[in-house]
């Protein structure tokens, strides 16, 4: 358990110029959960800076400890009291100390994990991403932005797929990450024998997406980075779909997150706009 | 002039293991092109490993030195003799000294670059891109990949955008700088008076670029990835546009690049695929 938390629960007490430092103890358990393996232990994930706090704050996302600098808690009192956070000032050293971003920026919390199943009554009537070993947290985070924008009912993460709440994954969705549901399965298993819902997939010798009218609802797999849908989960496309080059000469392929944000434009113009 | 690279020119020799050692003041000269103002200074650009060489090799831009591992010289020795290619064999360890890779990749070449003006006749029929304030290498390299996917006929850059030739940007290309035109200039020095193509522009209060019928032609601005775009070039746009949200309370806005996918994709679509 979070043995390190209880040392330092504040309440809010009149005298806001109270600042603690954080012990040496302290700042070793807090940086522990850099790294996954103490994540996966704590089921805890770090979320920083000013504008991630206020979408956070915003979320229904349980908060296990935040620490900021004492005017920013001054600033969000009244939203800390009640929300019932427990939050402890800090001093810019401390911040440095804990942060992982290259300039701390003001806040820096401690997050409960949500542990969510695949929702089944979702792959009707609304799209469903599933990504199948995307590898840069980078991509990740930009992929739950991109779902959250388009209308993505859930994201669905293969077990290979890099960690949810991998920090730089969380910071990339600029917030996104607490509006979007997100599970992680095999396909194998959230894809029934009798399946009445499409599966598509990106693939060279797809249909071409501009013209592919069912694409209202069902799942859409990302495959990896570089090696695109993997052999074991591409026996579940029903519909492969491409996005077409302008001059079919074009050597390259368009990356996993590009390629996400023209399949899920699409998708939204075929819901809402067609 | 380069008088650094008439000191090694190799022409092509029977005896293939001649593997040239670089000296110590070649090292030092290829690697002041690692920064701008010996780029600008001396019209070249670095172009890094297989992938991008052989782009570059099928290309029409020229090649002022091509330095290489003995095998990639041995594989590409007949594209090099009829290219004309003046090339230099050398180790590992020559290629870690004047790459800017973190993990050099077999060639490293110095290309000339090209200096090409707008091209005004493509401002009908056409779409070109005006970015306004690009800052970040990989957006752009990112960009100019994207307008390779989606027939954009040229991309022009304002004076304030990162250097075309960055080598972070030329890398994140993947090749496509090779396959789209590119230029330099001022917004107001592109339109004239008696403007008789539309000028898009991605704002909040635009129209919803799914139903836009007339984005088959004209110019779009990219604006900066923070302050979108500037207040000098706000009065050219004739059409504003944008990318609705799926959710009107949606908070945050897409990054540059990855409007630019979307906007690309629909204007494919609509000239292609309606």
């Amino acid at each position: 358990m979070l043995y390190f938390v209880t040392a330092f629960l504040h309440t809010v007490c009149e005298d806001r110029s109270l600042k603690a430092m954080l012990s040496k103890n302290q700042v070793k358990n807090i940086t522990s959960l850099h790294s996954k393996k103490e994540r996966d232990a704590e089921k805890l994930f770090i979320v920083e800076g000013e504008k991630m706090a206020k979408e956070l704050l915003a979320s229904d996302f349980e908060i296990e400890m935040l620490f900021a600098v004492e005017g920013w808690i001054s600033e969000n009192i009244d939203t800390l009291q009640s929300r019932g956070v427990e939050f402890q000032g800090i001093d810019e050293g401390d911040l440095k100390k804990i942060s992982l971003l290259s300039t701390p920026n003001k806040v820096f919390v401690l997050v409960k994990q949500k542990q969510a199943e695949p929702d089944h009554s979702l792959f009707s009537g609304s799209l469903s991403l599933y990504l199948d070993a995307i590898r840069d947290p980078g991509n990740l985070g930009t992929i739950i932005r991109l779902a959250h924008w388009f209308g993505v009912s859930q994201i669905i993460c293969s077990p290979d797929t890099v960690e949810i709440y991998n920090p730089k994954a969380v910071q990339s969705t600029m917030g996104s990450i607490f509006h979007v549901k997100l599970a992680e399965a095999e396909l194998t298993d959230i894809i029934g024998d009798e399946n009445k819902f499409p599966v598509f997939g990106a693939l060279l010798e797809g249909d071409n997406i501009y013209k592919k009218e069912n694409f209202t609802q069902g799942i859409l797999v990302i495959g990896n980075e570089s090696n695109g849908i993997s052999s074991k989960n591409l026996k579940f496309i029903s519909d492969k779909v491409k996005i077409p080059p302008f001059s079919e000469s074009h050597a390259e392929s368009l990356n996993a997150a590009m390629a996400t944000s023209v399949f899920l434009s699409e998708y939204l113009r075929r819901k809402k706009y067609f």
